[in-house]
């Protein structure tokens, strides 16, 4: 069966860059490396909008996130966490694990933090040294307002704003250091359309004296050993080569596209899809929605895992259900990945017909046809 | 230029593989990588020769040595390290950061552990939770007698067998079980043959009563979680898919090759080699060489590093110098990976060029010759 990748990651991955990683291996200590590795490390500024130093690791996004809490706070630190969907828990639970006193922010799942709710938290909780939110949060598919908080936490110089923006960095804009962002992750299986394996973290001035003070232990996470690392053009362990390799020609692609057309090719793909949700009478299930991916409600009566179900193994097409309480209540599709237009088409057909297959009547080429509208005159 | 790659690590895949690898990227959550994981998990567990669960994570070869010592022990527990090389060090680094205090035997780089030193130590020290080793010391080329080791830890209910074989696992005979070996970890990138981003770690079942007290943190590595999600046939946090799927196209030929001709292949590839060494009138560093890697002393008066440097930026051919005190002292050639006999071949050849290049006599061919004739008649 011809396959089509949809989910918020991984991704479809463009074969060309498939075929640059498929090229023979290069060892990670030499000179042909460390040149591959500058350069990539330089066009990530690109996309991050930094200066800051920014590190690759071997390990899914997780492991950034990880390393995110290990090198910058000590057991006893407190920490503000937005908790907004499963992956505003995992900060809350990378807390606990490291002996970290969390002060949760709440948010119904599919909303926006108030950013009001952290300037009072904050200021209840001045001894908080970071904030942790995600840019995006892939299971609600809802944006935070990570500008308006940079905002908030730069004033005050004894706290970090941590951000999860491993669904968000390259789909949308994020001016990590015009906004204040101290420690940014990100992943290879998103938005920069490669096999998961590869976390990188962008550090700030302000966080390096974190980092340089925390006490929590970490030893293959380490970016001060990063840092010393990346001095000497190379990383603290042996680098995933490939990965960074396929990372260098997507970057160059991206670069050539620039970020604002990068940017407006994911927002055209999600309003594209938002409109023709509309017009099959269904509903998106985040109310702040963002364009990195489309989180449509199951229509009563149907189970979001069967449309899920019926389009991977009778269609072919993997998209993603919902996770943890959303399990069965929705279905998303990813805007960012190797994916143009047509698939967008694709992917409104398939849920017009498995729809109509599981019992809910939807018009035939309703969806697809206000898509169409949508690319045709927008 | 035509390049060979022959460093212990990163080593050259298999186009064929690499080309597995490069095809469409499936998600890590559907029932199709459901089926290839737990197939690479059954077929990693023949080349363990072991029952125990094998956990498969993205990180490099030290992020499953960071999981074997946060995941077994607790802060102020104690552990003996074997050190002989740059890799014991890792050991004794690790169990410092998790505040694990070490009582460590020191070996000369070059020599193996001396079986009867560790069962002293531990009469002297019975509290020691775990024995860390090298099943081999890619640093010196070292093997260490683990076999021997585990007979002695076996006897004690309240200490594990925690074994570093990231170059030794696929090269030679290690049997996890019978050996009594109780945390294995390998890596991708060695003997496995592909990029680097892979570790894998065997947990015996001694081992899971020490992971369900231990106090250390963790989160990204945890065995506990890992073992949940492998009763759901996934990984804890997002699979590095392409590379499993390379792991289980390598995982098939070892199989159709079988583990008695796959380590002949390596003993044979050092073998020959180590012929060719002598008859050049060079010396192996190590008193207890494996048939991992051959570690050649740089003649007198030459330094290793340019002997590295003229294989590379002259021929095109990646061998390995020495870390910390060695560098500059040796230089080091891998027999696993995707190699050949004819790989050998060029090895010598290049090294009897580079030598006298670098001004160091070596009659053209004596080493070639000699390797010749041990492929001839072996």
């Amino acid at each position: 069966m011809k396959r089509y990748l949809m989910a918020p990651g991984p991704v479809a991955v463009d074969p060309h860059v498939m075929l640059v990683m498929a090229e023979p291996v290069i060892h990670h200590r030499s000179p042909q490396f460390s040149e591959i590795l500058t350069r990539v490390r330089e066009d990530l500024k690109y996309v991050y909008q930094t200066k800051n130093d920014i590190f690759i690791m071997a390990s899914s996004g997780t492991g950034g996130m990880d390393a995110s809490v290990s090198n910058m706070l000590s057991p006893g630190d407190k920490a503000i966490c937005i908790i907004g969907g499963k992956f505003g828990e995992r900060w809350a639970e990378l807390c606990q694990t490291y002996g970290v006193e969390t002060v949760n922010i709440d948010v119904e799942w599919g909303r926006a933090v108030d950013p009001g709710q952290v300037e009072d938290a904050l200021s209840a909780h001045p001894d908080c040294k970071a904030v942790f939110v995600q840019a995006h949060e892939t299971s609600t598919g809802v944006k935070h307002p990570v500008k308006e908080l940079g905002e908030i936490v730069a004033k005050r110089d004894n706290t970090l704003l941590i951000v999860d923006a491993i669904s968000a960095m390259g789909v949308y804009d994020l001016k990590t250091d015009e906004w204040g962002l101290d420690v940014v992750v990100s992943g290879s299986q998103k938005s920069f359309s490669l096999p998961p394996g590869l976390s990188m973290v962008s550090v700030s001035e302000k966080a390096w004296r974190f980092a340089e003070q925390a006490k929590c232990p970490r030893y293959y996470f380490n970016f001060l050993k990063e840092r010393k690392a990346l001095a000497k053009k190379t990383t603290a362990y042996t680098s995933a080569v490939s990965l960074i390799i396929g990372l260098g020609e997507v970057l160059k692609q991206f670069k050539a596209m620039g970020l604002d057309a990068l940017f407006a090719h994911h927002r055209r793909l999600s309003e594209a899809v938002k409109t023709a949700v509309a017009s099959m009478g269904l509903e998106l299930f985040p109310k702040d929605a963002s364009e990195a991916i489309t989180v449509i409600k199951a229509p009563e009566g149907i189970d979001g895992t069967e449309v899920v179900k019926v389009l991977r193994e009778e269609y072919g097409i993997t998209i993603a259900g919902g996770q943890a309480h959303l399990k069965g209540k929705v279905f998303r599709i990813s805007h960012y990945g190797y994916l143009s237009e047509w698939d967008m088409i694709i992917a409104i057909a398939a849920i017009e017909r498995a729809l109509n297959q599981l019992g809910h009547k939807v018009a035939f080429g309703s969806g697809v046809a206000a898509a169409e509208e949508y690319f045709a005159n927008s």
